[in-house]
């Protein structure tokens, strides 16, 4: 399949240097090739060789390119994005688009036309960035009535009133929008993020795929954050709550709730654990209850891995086959060592009992140290008896370093009983 | 299409329930019927009402029925679900299994006859529960190469770690698994649960769909939660851990690891917030960076909504069309008044600058209390100059009584400068 891409910005450059870079290992997944056939872009992209590729900076040159089989509208905006997902569509293109705003505005058009033309239009990556929400509630939640769906889906406010949560900071909400400037992650004009515009497409977006109700963006309710204070952030703090900008929509006997605004949130609830420019959706259902999808909400790799993800299930449901049992072709499973468990690299928590005198804390550390274990933290607690708990941290190690050194510890008489080894996650 | 269920335990009830159940609006996503035609269990179930249903006691019955385009295997165990699959695949039906451990010990066989058959064999609930977790992987992060993937996925050994982690509970692992089993958490055998069996099933079916290396149950590193003692957790909190068990499979130059044991896990991170029965997974992938799904591990909805979600998939790539745009059929879309946000319920934090002389505080009770706007907690902070901040927290009320009840409270004297309202989400 030829994928012919249209903007070369952030997320089409991403999703060029995604099909080109990780090209071997698609190849395993879909079992054909998806190549670049043809780029459109006013300009080049320094994060893009484009060497050998047919470049045209006309994007509508793509649409009517009879060597292009699927379109990546990632172009933005709402007037030249509709005129090439159409052209695209009545040339017999598949399109797969970033564009929130596109269709949560102009969705039934696209997909009445698509329909018409017997090709498929995907927008993942129009909600949450690199979160396969779309799919979750369209195809993984699929047996359910869904009753509820609340989402952190603009990642500049959730950095904004990340940074003003801050203990200490007390930075308000302009100046920590300079910051957001300053680092890429708020445009010069921030208003579409800030006042919950963009966040509104996308529950636009969610609602409908998650009951079944036409796109109604002009109805929805949209309040942003330019007005969330730390003061109010620091009472909210106090009361047991985070502020967080939520995407709210439900479904009741009155009818369809649609509303984007600064919310409250318990801190012990998952959303209030969503920090910086993260993104989660909470989807409430009526068999599989409530699941939750976190990820990054933005930036090139994440985007471009559900615009291409798009793309293999274009490819997939285009003839290339079913998706494989086991997520590979059988014939691309590989072979691979298991690494042995004592060849595991990591921290370790280990926690013994040892009399509790001169010298016992210098044999058990000269004990680890010949074994090449270096100590992060060492704490005695709880002595009695003649006896203390010893807690120690490694940094970094091999497992096998530590069952030796566990074996020689345990042959210590000043230590009794057994020695706990819990294994540090670094995630 | 018909759907034949073999077992009516927990998870065949709860599919059949849920077909039966929900059947309108499935057919409103899939635009045809799912039906059941038959059932094959050794006793009714007493949560399902199975009249006018065709019901055998032999379960292989179900797979050589000519009615039966696809069939449930929700029996478990290894040896007649083995029988059952291979049998209902070579008489032509496409299979759907919660049965994790069937998939990571027989899955080359099942697979390999499937494709010889050319149907289908679907294993979403074997997984997690509720959560589609195989569908993130194999299709939402197609695009990815994957590097690594940490699980909570076994609610009874997460129930119990939580249970133990309760600050005063100070219940061992004995008396916490017995209270498990009293509320259903846990089998009267726990040993494959707290022993970190089921999870290495899991894990196995996870490494193989996330690298593209075969099925390695029998090389994996297995270690259960029944040694974790209080004490311990104690003593990782007071470092900031908490103590959780997790899969972990990760694809470095050596090879893969694979391993299911307990491990301290940072309390920031997400991990660290899951608590009870509940399951999360963490994909590490080289576009996407980490995303995280989060939900019911088991029981009869979560696992029903995956096995049926399964069956939804096998119908939509059998014919019956493309995932549809919007999720559902587009004649299926409904029409739907979306609630105006005056109308909408809820709870709301106010906050205000009122001057701090007696009588105010009672005038604002009262002016809320003329709207039927009941105060959960009512604070006064940071007196100042004659001023001080009143932080009110409602009960649910309905948002145009707040409306009035600002624009009263805006128009008194004492109150100065603006009154902020932020809603608090109920989730």
């Amino acid at each position: 399949m030829r994928v012919g891409i249209c903007g070369l910005g952030t997320v089409g450059s991403g999703s060029y240097n995604l099909i080109t870079g990780n090209r071997d290992e698609i190849r395993r997944r879909v079992g054909r090739d998806i190549s670049v056939a043809q780029v459109g872009c006013r300009r080049d992209h320094p994060d893009c060789d484009l060497t050998g590729v047919d470049v045209t900076r006309n994007v509508f040159d793509v649409a009517s390119n009879p060597d292009v089989d699927i379109v990546l509208e990632l172009i933005g905006g709402t007037t030249d994005a509709l005129d090439l997902v159409l052209q695209a569509i009545s040339h017999g293109k598949h399109v797969v688009t970033a564009n929130k705003a596109l269709i949560a505005e102009h969705g039934p058009e696209i997909f009445a036309a698509a329909d018409d033309a017997g090709v498929q239009v995907c927008y993942e990556a129009a909600i949450a960035g690199g979160i396969p929400i779309v799919k979750a509630v369209r195809e993984g939640l699929a047996a359910n009535t869904i009753d509820w769906l609340a989402g952190i889906i603009n990642g500049t406010s959730n950095y904004i009133l990340t940074e003003m949560s801050q203990p200490g900071s007390n930075l308000g909400f302009e100046a920590v929008l300079k910051e957001a400037q300053a680092l890429g992650y708020a445009e010069a004009d921030p208003t579409f993020d800030v006042e919950g515009i963009d966040a509104a497409h996308k529950l636009t977006i969610l609602s409908s795929i998650a009951f079944g109700v036409p796109l109604r963006f002009d109805a929805i309710y949209t309040e942003g954050i330019s007005r969330i204070t730390t003061r109010d952030i620091g009472y909210a703090s106090e009361l047991g709550y985070a502020v967080r900008h939520l995407g709210l929509t439900r479904r009741s006997a009155a009818g369809v709730e649609l509303r984007v605004h600064p919310c409250l949130v318990s801190r012990q609830h998952m959303l209030a654990q969503v920090n910086g420019v993260m993104n989660a959706v909470m989807v409430g259902a009526s068999a599989a209850g409530p699941t939750l999808y976190y990820g990054a909400g933005a930036g090139a790799g994440p985007t471009a891995s559900s615009v291409v993800a798009d793309v293999i299930d274009i490819v997939r449901r285009s003839g290339a086959g079913q998706v494989p049992n086991l997520g590979f072709q059988t014939q691309s499973l590989q072979d691979c060592p298991i690494v042995a468990m004592e060849d595991i690299v990591g921290s370790v928590y280990l926690r013994m009992v040892a009399a509790d005198k001169p010298g016992v804390m210098a044999r058990i550390s000269s004990i680890l140290s010949s074994h090449d274990i270096s100590i992060e933290a060492l704490i005695q607690k709880d002595a009695r008896g003649g006896d203390a708990y010893v807690v120690i941290v490694t940094n970094d190690v091999l497992e096998k370093s530590v069952n030796s050194a566990m074996a020689e510890l345990a042959s210590l008489e000043e230590i009794r009983g057994d020695l706990v080894r819990i294994r540090i996650a670094a995630l």
